[in-house]
This record gives C-alpha cells, structure tokens and sequence, in this order.
C-alpha cells in the first residue's frame, strides 16, 4: 500500500487513531506503596471524615469561647485550667463554663469547648489559672471533622494519575490498597534487514537497534510495559507471523521499519493484513516522521513508526503516548510540562506542515534560551544533545530568532 | 534548642546545607535497559563512530559527484548502472566513472561513490542506463563516517539523568551496560504520639502516618530508595537510638515531626545529638515549613521536616530532591517543569517570607488559569486537589488576580 496523497495533520491523525480503538479496561488492585504513577480504575470515596476529631490548629488553650467574648490586654478574661490534653488519645476532660484545657497543635479538643486561644495571647500569673488578652469567635483555630474531606466524598476520580499526594491522601484514609488500570502492554518489533541487536558486532552496512530501547524506555515513562518481539528481516510471512503472535499477547503493537522505502512498504502491507478495519492512515503532515502509519486492527492500535531514530521518538510521543493514556483511562490529562524560552536563530519551516525541532536549553539574561540541535542526519544523539522539542505550528513558516517559545521537555 | 529568631530565605538555607554534605560517591554498572532515570558515574565515550560506514540519506543512485557535473532536465548526464547496493552488507561494488549503483535510504556507498541523486531527480529511458536530472556535490545526501559521533567523542557526560534518547545512544554504540550512581538510600522516621500506621484503625485523637509516604513516594521520583523506620512515639533516647541506626544504614535521613511544638523540639535536640556539625539551619523563612530543621551529622543530611503532610511535601522538595540532586551527582540539572498560568485571584502574602501556594490548573481563553486551592487545614487533600504550586517571592506582598506565574506541576 503505497503512502496517501493526502497527508493528515496530526491532531486529525490522531483522532482518526483513538476513534477506532475499542479499549479494554484491565484492572487491578495494588498495594498504595507501590502505586506511584498508576492511575485509578474507580473513584476513590473517603471512608471516614478527615479530620475525624476536632483537632487544634495552634498551641494554646481550649475554651468555650462564649467566656473570652470582650477580653483584651487591659481586661483579661480570667479562666481555671482544669488540665491538658494529651496527644494521641482523647481529651479525657469535659469544660464546664469558666474553664480551659492547655492543648498542643493537632490535640483533640475537650467535651465543650469549640475553640482554642494562642498560648502568645495568654499569660498566667496564678497556678491553675490562666488570663486570656483576646476574644476567640466559635470555632476558632479548630479544624472540624470533615473540614478536609468529609465521610464518602469523592476524592480521587476515577481515571486519576496518583502522585505523592495522592498516596498520601489514600493513607490518611486507612486505605492502603487501591485499584489501578492494568499497565497496558506494547509489543516492539523491529524490522529492517540492516538491523542488528545492540550487544552484535556490527558488519559492514549493519546498524544496532536503537528503536527497540528509546521507544521502550518512553512507554514505560506513560505508565505501558514494553515487551520485546526482536528484530526481523524485510521478509513479509515471518514478519507477519511474528506480528500477529505479538498482537495476541498485547494491548498495542509498534512496529518500527528499516530506513529503506521498501521495508516501509512491506510493514504497511503487514499492519493492514492483521485485522480491521486496518491501515487508517499511512502518512502524516509532520516532519519528522511524515512515514508514519497507524492502524487499528481488531480494536487494537497498530502503529508503523518510520526507522530514523529522532522521528520514531517524536512520532511515538504524538501518537503512542495518547494511546496508552486512553488505554489506562487518564481522564483530563495535564499539559505536558514545558518551559517558555527564547529562540535563539530563526527557524524555516515549511507552511501547511507541523514541525517539531530539538532544542537545548541555555539560560539567557532575560529566561531561557532555545538554542536549535541542527543535524542533517536526525540521528539519535540529536535528541541526546536536546533538552527538547519545539512545535512549528502548520499555519507558520517558521519561527524568529527572539520570539518566545514553548519547550516540551524531553 | 529553640527555633532561631533569624529565619533564613530557603536559597540561603539551602546553600549551608548543602556545603556541608559530604558526598561518598556510591557506582554501580547496571544494565543500559534498565538506566532509564539513573545518573551517569562517569562520562560516556563513543567506543566507535556513528554512522561507521557512508550511508546514503536517500533512495536513489550512488554516484561519483563529478560525473554530475552541469547535469539538468535538457542535458542529462547518462551514467551506467551496474548493480543494486544490498541492505545491511557491504555494497560489493566499486564505481568507476560514469557508472552509478542503485542504493536504498540507510544502505552502504560503494566504493568510489561520493555522492547520491535522489530518485526523483533520474529518469531511465534504457536498461543498465539512469539519466541524472539534477548534478550533485560531493557528499550531497551522504552521512559520512563520524557525522553524528566521532570515535572516542564524549556523548554523555558524568551526571547526566538517562531519557529514552540515552538509552537509544547507548544501544547505537552497543554499550548495553553502564556505570551509574547508586540510588541514595534515604531513611524515612515518622515522630509524634497521636500518629499510627496506615493499616490501623484510628482511636480517639490518632491521625495516619501521610508523610512517611508521600515523602517515599517524592524521594522514588528523584531517584532515591526510600527507607521505612516507622514510627517512633516521642521519647529522647528511643527516637535517638532509631535516627542513629538509620543515619549508619542510609545516605540521608529525614525525622519528620508529629505537630505539636514539643514533638519539634525533640526531634531538633535529637538531630542535634546524631554528629557534627548538627543542626545548622533551626526555621526556614517560607511558609508552608517555617519550623523545618537542616542539619549536616558526620557528613550525611538530617532533614527534620514539620509534621504537617503539606508543609512536608513542599519542604522535602525544597531540599531533599536538591540533596538527592547532589548525591547522584546530577550536573546542570534542568529547571523544574513548570507551565505559565494566569492568577484567577488575588494572593495576599507578607514581605520577606517566601510563600508557596497550592494551584489548580484551568484551561482559560488564552492559556492556563491558575486558581488557588485555599484551605486553612493546610492537609493532604488541598495537594490532592492541587495540579502544582506558585512561589510568591519574598519580595513582593502577594500576587495579583490576572498576573502571569510559572506553576510548578506536581
């Protein structure tokens, strides 16, 4: 199948792709400590109110707050401390009017008081007694219970990618195991009959497998379990056949092509013959990486990822990551994280066609510079010179020296 | 010993305590497959050339530039075609002139071809004959030897963090091992008698143990193994025999405290007793985290954070992600991820004190919105609903709805 005519944007592309998916939620249950960067298959409720006791915000003393109500520094309202509060069990008093308890920060407030006076705006000149300088209102340097979170609110929603809060958040609630989407499995094939495993000593005309390990490294960064299927020859049955077996096994197959027009030719032709509907779009108006193939074949995304090195990168970022995303059911995901720099020279591009150029960042008088990686080879140590990647947007045909830009940290 | 009266800025405090750390560099030579995150020990040479043969960057024909020479659509040059350069071998044939060889994106120039001529610009009226439309100069759609790397050329240098286009570098030079820093282990003590483990149920003025954690989960993410020595109720010598052990068995240590003001005191004096120099920073002017403890015993970091699950997450990102910086060696390391943001309200804040505020991010007319996650619990869930958080400098007194801030993505 030869490529299209008509090339497609990537966002267009793009939702093409994730349109045809038929997605499988698989779920699991995880313990919380191991949970960082999973995200949740169910919305997470609170069992139980956070804070779950009245608890004291400063160190001071507990008061029914009715009985400092005037106080000041020249009329001091004059309490009897009937005692304090331990930490880590109940307060074990009970205030009665014109009394007050000596309580610590995050203290559980006694049996009739609602509020809690700053050891800085009290004095004692008699034992057992205690002067208070200031009014407090009702509720006063108190957390509530529920004030945080209250009993069966929604916390995390489903879909939700856990962080160190996250696993905090589910600790404080006594829940230490939690439901997770299943990391979803990519099958890597390599083909080309150039290609060779990286540990080979290298023949003449032979190159080692790069793909295989960048784009491996990259799926398990979006949270997918890459699993290898090696290397095969631009032969089309055994490529099939491995293809194939691949794709039973996982959730997503890449295939990246040798760098020859044949053996991309050959992957297309495999890729449509693994399923329907099949090869949906062969081509993409991006640069790198207009050879890109995407497919989906039996409710399985197939993604045919051109051979070069930089453009397999740049193409598996616009196209795979979105699909282990959907897969994993991330809901409202976060912009990617970038920083606004400078352009340091002017960057041609060509009108109609997005662009994605490698930067390294500097830092510049005013911010960030990007300064441009050029590389007529777009070979892999490019990107390993690059803090990351800036986008020309098709509808501009470049970019100036000085204008302000945003990197996509790679 | 009591907190100071002089509060530093977090920079300053961050320059004393990191001028006291000792590093004892730990290596370790891992597998390049499983590199992804770690730091290099040492710096990466290229033990060969890339590309280490001519390859062509086209489809086309393998030439000797000069028999282009004057070549154009009337006055073709007619050049003799004597074979097909295979993929992945050595081409097998030697250009003499007037003679041209068919070659594929990534094959081998033979023998006496210095340069390439794109397909599109051939014709073939006659067998064995190609028509050469367009001259081309010498190396023209040729990757030389060395182009992306020279042999022996630096291509990572020592502490650099390993993305997927390292691990793809190091695969092209088939170095499938390397020499890493080992992960700091940093031991984790939670202190306070209202707190438990997350698996208990709660009595009466208990609270979970949150930071031992998030704090964990922080400390995975900066490349560090976090190390659990529970949690220790608040008594001088058994606290102080725990932080000691686990000061012997780990590279850092962090005590954080339970909240009250006593439980702070305590684990400042036990710090304090861990080595020399002891503490030297009691109280960081920022907020959240004023009563934060920087100590440097016998070399290592003791980091005594606030009890407070938020304070402590902002803290140990203050400080021990730098220290864990500095003990994987990280040279240069790249700024923070953050995304530009419009403020949706006013932040107040007081002068001199450097504030972090919890944001959410929203999608406005023009960019990001940044609204504030206010809460005056200061508990896990305000992070949990937060996407980052915005610094307010200690020069200024507060942000105003409408200004442009970097939020610091969580």
């Amino acid at each position: 199948m030869p490529e299209f005519l008509e090339l497609l944007p990537p966002p267009d592309a793009l939702k093409v792709l994730l349109g045809n998916i038929a997605p499988v939620p698989h779920v699991e249950q995880i313990e919380t400590i191991d949970a960082l960067g999973r995200v949740t298959a169910a919305p997470v409720f609170a069992p139980y109110p956070l804070p779950s006791f009245p608890r004291s915000t400063v160190d001071g003393y507990a008061v029914r707050s009715a009985d400092t109500f005037g106080a000041n520094d020249s009329l001091p309202a004059y309490l009897a401390l009937i005692g304090e509060v331990p930490m880590g069990a109940a307060a074990g008093l009970s205030l009665l009017t014109g009394q007050c308890a000596l309580i610590h920060t995050g203290g559980m407030l006694p049996q009739g008081a609602d509020a809690v006076v700053m050891v800085e705006f009290t004095q004692s000149a008699r034992p057992a007694e205690v002067e208070v300088l200031r009014a407090v209102a009702p509720g006063e340097n108190v957390l509530k219970v529920g004030e945080d979170v209250a009993a069966g609110q929604e916390v995390i929603p489903a879909g939700g990618r856990l962080r160190p809060a996250e696993i905090g958040g589910l600790m404080a609630l006594g829940l230490t195991r939690v439901s997770v989407a299943s990391s979803p499995r990519v099958g890597l094939l390599s083909s080309g009959d150039e290609v060779v495993p990286p540990e080979m000593e290298l023949g003449p005309g032979q190159v080692r497998d790069v793909n295989s390990y960048s784009l491996g490294a990259l799926i398990q960064q979006a949270g997918g379990l890459p699993v290898s299927y090696g290397i095969l020859p631009d032969h089309s049955e055994s490529l099939r056949l491995a293809a194939a077996q691949a794709l039973l096994e996982c959730d997503v197959l890449i295939i990246t092509a040798g760098s020859s027009a044949s053996s991309r030719d050959l992957t297309s032709a495999v890729i449509d013959s693994l399923g329907r509907p099949g090869v949906l779009v062969h081509g993409v108006d991006v640069r790198p990486g207009k050879p890109t193939i995407l497919a989906v074949c039996d409710g399985k995304a197939v993604i045919g990822l051109p051979g070069n090195p930089v453009s397999a990168l740049v193409i598996a970022g616009l196209f795979v990551i979105p699909v282990l995303h959907m897969l994993q059911g991330i809901q409202a995901d976060r912009p990617a994280p970038s920083l606004s720099a400078r352009l340091t020279t002017n960057l041609p591009s060509q009108a109609g066609r997005e662009d994605w150029v490698a930067v390294r960042l500097q830092d510049g008088l005013q911010g960030h510079l990007a300064e441009p990686v050029f590389g007529k080879s777009n070979l892999i140590f490019t990107l390993v010179r690059a803090d990351g990647m800036v986008r020309i947007p098709p509808d501009a045909t470049g970019l100036e020296a000085g204008q302000t830009v945003e990197v996509y940290l790679s």
